[in-house]
């Protein structure tokens, strides 16, 4: 058993709007000194095999397609 | 400017549907070898200050109310 982390967040020039709510929100609640939020996606792949390279690999051709847009997505990839 | 990420997952014992579907789509797609899928949030809070330890705390405790739902899920913060 090895898990893969598939990290997906909104590219930067892409508007995020769930994380200006949350900033804005911040200093309505005393929370002082933060300058920006992105939200996005974290997926935990559970695999029956070890999580080598070609796992890995396989999983990043599988977040292209089926996890991230990668019109407006960025992701990332690793082993944990 | 620094970083913190929080990651928010549902809790081992929730059901995660969203997890479950992508799970069940992947020997569709060929894609063999998983074993489950875990669907979660991940949080990237920009700083006007540094990512010390007593900020990293705040964010945790802000996390705590804002950003995850501690009855359901559980949540990580790191400075990044």
């Amino acid at each position: 058993m090895a898990r893969v982390v598939v990290e997906v967040m909104l590219k930067p020039e892409i508007l995020d709007p769930q994380g200006q709510a949350i900033s804005r929100k911040l200093p309505q609640m005393g929370f002082e000194g933060v300058t920006a939020v992105r939200q996005g996606k974290r997926f935990e792949i559970e695999l029956d095999g070890p999580a080598d390279e070609d796992a890995v690999e396989r999983i990043r051709e599988l977040a292209g397609t089926l996890l991230a847009n990668p019109v407006i997505e960025d992701f990332e990839v690793h082993a944990e």
